[in-house]
């Protein structure tokens, strides 16, 4: 298992849903957008099964028995509230039995425009000895979700942790690497984009996945 | 417009959906405890457009033009995390061109057992002259619900509210349509169970369907 | 329970996925098309539902014992292909747990132009003392529906049929009334669109649902 | 690409799904044997998809341009009914722009209790040109598949044709692979079984698809 995986690198349908959410034409229809983060979603939670624990079990069919190498784990899927949420679902899609965690993180702006993350709400399982899946669309300046896996931390030491985002930008994305221990954690990456603004946008990045996915928040 | 209307009173599917989010039998698949919330809240969206403003409209077919009802707004679909997501993806899955809400809150527990409800996310648009519909699977004493509505308020002055739960007692609905201002809000309640424990758990209701649905938290 | 149902009638949220599966600029997304179809089907279903015969049951909840009224009869539900799948597949994303028919009909042309209804695929249970809901998008000339209704009817006595159309023509509509047993028969129809063109397209109608959803075929 | 790929060789969720359509005691839910079978031709989609052509195009966001490879094609999903119903309804999932083909294949029993196949229905675009992916969730014998195909080829001449199967047994999977031309035609197999029974069931297998997704026909 490498430790950073772009899976917009190869050429697959996962591009055709990535092409779409970026799209500001495709956007403005809501329903697709959330659809097409599911999707992605769905997609991220196959390849990364690919690197989970298995061992052969029997099943018994209608007609016999078959001996299949099985899921020996339940991952804990973990959210950032609330452009995470269709991510989250696309997760929940293909890993349904897991266990689930959400969290939320603001941004809270100082008179001088600049801006603190802040960690305002977390529901978690135990975290002891669970592969952690946790996801975020957009990876800006990289500071939410290294607040917000520290954060998880708290809920216990997980054996091994995947972080998920859709679009990264490069200085979020070297950031998080830093931050977080490369030996416990798995970056999967849908797409690595050179630029960030000023106010932290990503370019060409989508725009801001929670006002697209839920509309615009006051 | 009743003020209250009960949608299990009336003999259908909504029922079937009801008896297996209820069962202990049935609830061991948590995909199908999920899916069943959100078909609950696709009948309940149905349900409470009955009631929303229509226009004609003329529709431009392949071979013709066609008159239509439209709907004239675009209602806010409001969300108590974490244990309502299924059900407001459920309503969302029928006004799919909505906007939306999350909010959280929490039962800070004192030494003595007793508890109080806090608030500690929100996000949401502008609600002037906006519809609202707010959602709870599980409408136990009421506090989650009334505190969340007068949170809410805080964003602007709705036309109309629509307050949604699968599951309420007896108590926490007198609660709650005598705290909401019922002029301006109409309730859409699955079934009424008659008991409250000292802990604040329906009988029979269904158990905690945020447990049900995500897994259980620490 | 009356035996001519217009959905379409009342104002709801119905109206709006009629309008869109209608509109010549939303048909481009085909998949959209499906969906909307699809959510008419369970529409359909959960209105057909509540003329269904219910007994009340006990359920066990983990806290205690609730009485629900369950449905008494696991409907079959049938359609014809292909257009009819995704209205069929919104019906049984509904009754999940229903018997299924499909059944294909085509039209045979003649030189002069003219052409003949005949059926080429059917796979049906058992239909005797059956509640049976037949599908089909369009009622056009509402010849193919009146076979279909024929050849099934070789499967068995359904105690009950109910006939589901998006869109009927008047003629069509007017059509299977007469030839069905309105005594064993009830009507669940979308709307009813006045003109049948010469070649029996429905005007305003909303085009070919087949390929509309499908593509084109040969 | 090789020319047959076993995707249950790979250790991940694909298994899970596979484990439970093979499961007596997870058949029961056929709400849940469907979409299981969707998932699967989720995956397939997905899979097939690295080996088709793609080529850089433009994608306006609302902050800039991305240049993403995109599908160069929109394949033809073409399914054996009733039983590829929702592996179909999986693939389409994911190719949501692709068009259609439904064949039905019918077993004609002799009073000797042998029988042969024969094609009733069928409606396909045109396949010239095009990428077809055929699907089947049980291959057996594999004379319904080999039929079906050489029936499609009667609409064309496609560039290529992905066959999907979820079990094969491998008597079934050499037949096809000999009556198939393999130098236009890939295999992707979900499980490969030994045995095939004299009335043609594969062992261990699933028992009868058809009938755990739509209940028995008569």
């Amino acid at each position: 298992m490498k430790n950073l995986n772009i899976l917009g690198a190869q050429n697959s349908l996962f591009n055709e849903f990535i092409s779409e959410v970026r799209s500001a034409e495709v956007q403005v229809d809501s329903m697709r957008f959330r659809r097409n983060l599911e999707r992605i979603g769905e997609i991220f939670a196959y390849e990364i099964s690919k690197n989970m624990a298995y061992a052969e079990q029997e099943v018994v069919t209608p007609l016999g028995i078959a001996n299949i190498p099985r899921l020996q784990e339940k991952p804990v899927l973990a959210t950032i509230l609330r452009a995470g949420l269709p991510l989250h679902q696309g997760m929940l899609n293909y890993f349904d039995h897991a266990d689930n965690a959400f969290i939320s993180a603001f941004r809270k702006y100082y008179k001088d425009g600049t801006f603190e993350i802040q960690i305002d709400y977390l529901s978690s399982p135990d975290l002891d000895e669970k592969t952690l899946i946790l996801c975020d669309p957009m990876l800006a300046t990289g500071q939410s979700l290294a607040l917000a896996y520290e954060e998880l931390m708290s809920k216990g030491d997980p054996l091994h942790t995947h972080i998920v985002s859709v679009i990264a930008s490069r200085q979020g994305l070297d950031y998080v690497m830093s931050k977080l221990p490369t030996d416990s954690c798995t970056f999967w990456i849908g797409a690595v984009d050179e630029e960030l603004t000023a106010h932290s946008y990503i370019v060409p990045g989508l725009g801001d996945a929670g006002d697209l996915a839920y509309g615009i928040k006051e």
